[in-house]
């Protein structure tokens, strides 16, 4: 990264100490005065949110330009992440403005009943408080987290990767005129004053001023965030999903569904990786399934039962049934039933989002009982693993974890609750 | 510890990861066979539990005894905690019993709803999977916690206090049975083969197997589990919380209510430690509230405007606002209203569980918004911080965490979901 790049000079390790914390520590403030802020007023900053993005869009663009410049090593598809443009600086504004939109979580009495002793009980949601989130080299992420901590009462402390700083802080400068032009905080909007690993590593030791970190992106940074921050991790990793073909399946559904879950798009982490055939199916079914993937201009590697119906698949190796290939590749097995394939999914995937495809309904339960994954998906592409298709608005990721949220991570999910007792003199006997 | 009191000899440290590893993977598969395992089952495990405990009473006390005779260095309160008779045992029995009493909470449907394209999707309860409890030397929490997991459906691996070891191992015997008999796989409760730090270090490192772990006991333990930890954990650190008496409080009410949480039970994280009272009340409510503390042989400790009106009252130094006593004391200091109080709360409190005493309904409102905590009272005591109390049946403790639950954690707590989707052949366009 050249020093442009940087927000500022690179300090020794107290000052960045010293710097992390100021910013972790003006996030915590902010995030106080947040959860009293009404629903109308964090609605109408993320409106005011959308509508400085519009009018910045020329100095976003610029500052996307002097990315874009440094960036010139980056492969072609980290390129087009980091790229923005006119179109993309308006998808932006609009995202924002849709989360604006969303139903406010906040306040709602989740559960309430009365004692015996006269108490009155009730578990009302409240903000989670400050969420650190580290993400890829997106600039559209900036805003995006923003906007979802704020619709949630959140404070938000972001670091994008290295590659996008300029555009980042851009946005960011945006975000924080807006926040500012409607009273709340602009300490509601932060980022790590430092562009480097050492600034990551002293912002997940602040667990008495930040309330989670969510990383995305690769497996290795999303491990590493998880074997050093002491602030509880809500994991976004790794989709290794599959899709299973049982002896069951209608034919032509079974071509549809796998051909758009493993190639509508082969980048997002809905998209499915290995696909299971039942044996009972596998020579007739196999065939046209396989043909439709080679030629939307899928790679096929499969066992050897599988690649004896088709001279184009390529034998897989164990790490194939491990891979989360992120591209126009697809592992192949034939398998004995919705047992093996239970057993295969439960062994090799990731947890996110696993498909059945069956007529068979006994099998269908079976399976959706049985495999352990965030989403289970009967007659259907795994791709629909994707907030905004279940209803949700705007995501900030799949969560893989089972605590406090599993699957799709949207302004819900980026909450927490408290307990309200009313009692009228009551003492514990 | 003595040697006698090992489970096993100490093994050296690739021995020790293997061995700890081995627990959590019979956890692991345990945990799967249980979440299969219907609500008629886990209910019948549990009443075998309980009577396999009545059975096997003589042999629990026997263990006991010898925990006993190498506890002798311990303190009375230590040995109160570790020491069993007839009736605890029977209590701890009656407490299984109670927990298979409790509604099931697997198989719920949390929210279901039906998408413009015709997907069905459901979100449904599932068990968390293995569940390490590292906890006391109090023999007691070996049956409750394995009781509450299986409940809701987890496999539990259990590591108590080393004091404790013989009589853990004794009622994890008879529990071990209950499962056996009841054709439950006895690896549903597990416990760390040997009893030292490392082994507590190996457990911490298993990600992999294991999905949540639960520290309870001392503070500098659960900071340890939550610094080294790769798995998630729910956090039962301690409870420093407070009382404050407005200036609109009924005295009488306020009396009653700040001696109940104070003395009640001075050992229970839901104990009051500090008394906040509204300078507009100070001198004719504190004098007759600090006579019936100290009346009860609670030490006092107070700024200076406290001591002026209790010549009992010692100087309280800056480190008793953030001290939880557990014990006979309390600290006391007198605050310019409900904000000032709310500030104290929000910079010593330790999120656990906050009250509020007065008739001023707009005071109250404020108080419940603003302060930062699991649980917040208006008008009752903060002794009635407990899972039993609330309604929920056993709790496993209370978590000052906000992440996956707050406050009481019972069965319920326990559990995760999973998004079940039914489609008829849906792709995403």
């Amino acid at each position: 990264m050249s020093a442009a790049a940087q927000p500022q000079a690179k300090p020794d390790g107290a000052a960045l100490a010293a710097s992390v914390r100021a910013v972790a520590r003006a996030a915590k403030d902010a995030a106080a005065a947040l959860s009293l802020a009404s629903a109308a007023e964090r609605t109408a900053a993320l409106k005011a949110m959308a509508a400085a993005i519009r009018e910045d869009a020329a100095l976003i663009l610029a500052a996307n330009d002097k990315d874009m410049v440094a960036a010139s090593g980056l492969t072609p598809a980290l390129k087009d992440r980091l790229k923005l443009d006119a179109s993309r600086v308006e998808a932006m504004a609009k995202g924002v403005e849709e989360v604006a939109a969303l139903p406010d979580p906040l306040g709602q009495v989740m559960a309430e009943w009365d004692r015996p002793n006269g108490l009155h009980i009730a578990r009302v949601r409240v903000p989670l408080g400050v969420i650190a989130i580290i993400y890829e080299s997106r600039p559209n992420v900036t805003a995006d987290a923003a906007a979802l901590c704020l619709r949630a009462g959140n404070a938000a402390i972001l670091r994008g990767g290295s590659e996008s700083v300029n555009s980042s802080g851009a946005i960011l400068a945006s975000l924080k005129r807006a926040l500012k032009s409607t009273g709340l905080p602009e300490g509601a909007v932060m980022r790590v004053p430092v562009q480097d690993r050492a600034a990551v590593g002293e912002l997940l030791k602040l667990d008495d001023l930040i309330d989670v970190v969510i990383p995305r992106g690769g497996k290795s940074l999303i491990e590493r965030v998880a074997a050093e921050s002491r602030i509880p991790v809500l994991k976004h990793l790794d989709g290794n999903c599959h899709t299973y073909v049982d002896g069951a399946a209608d034919l032509a559904m079974a071509r549809r569904i796998v051909l758009n879950a493993k190639m509508r798009r082969t980048g997002i982490c809905g998209a499915t990786e290995t696909l299971l055939v039942d044996r009972r199916v596998a020579k007739t079914y196999l065939p046209p399934i396989l043909d439709d993937l080679a030629k939307a201009g899928c790679e096929l590697r499969g066992d050897s039962e599988t690649r004896a119906l088709d001279h184009r698949v390529t034998l897989a190796n164990d790490t194939d049934w491990d891979t989360e290939y992120l591209d126009a590749i697809i592992a192949v097995k034939v398998v004995d039933g919705v047992d093996e394939a239970i057993a295969h999914i439960n062994r090799h995937g990731s947890h996110h989002t696993e498909a059945i495809v069956t007529a068979d309904e006994k099998a269908a339960a079976k399976f959706m009982a049985e495999v352990d994954a965030g989403i289970v998906i009967h007659n259907s592409s795994t791709q629909f693993a994707d907030g905004g298709e279940f209803g949700m608005g705007a995501e900030i990721g799949i969560s893989t974890g089972k605590l406090h949220a599993r699957g799709p991570v949207g302004a819900e999910q980026l909450t927490s609750y408290k307990y309200l007792v009313r009692g009228s003199g009551q003492v514990r006997p």
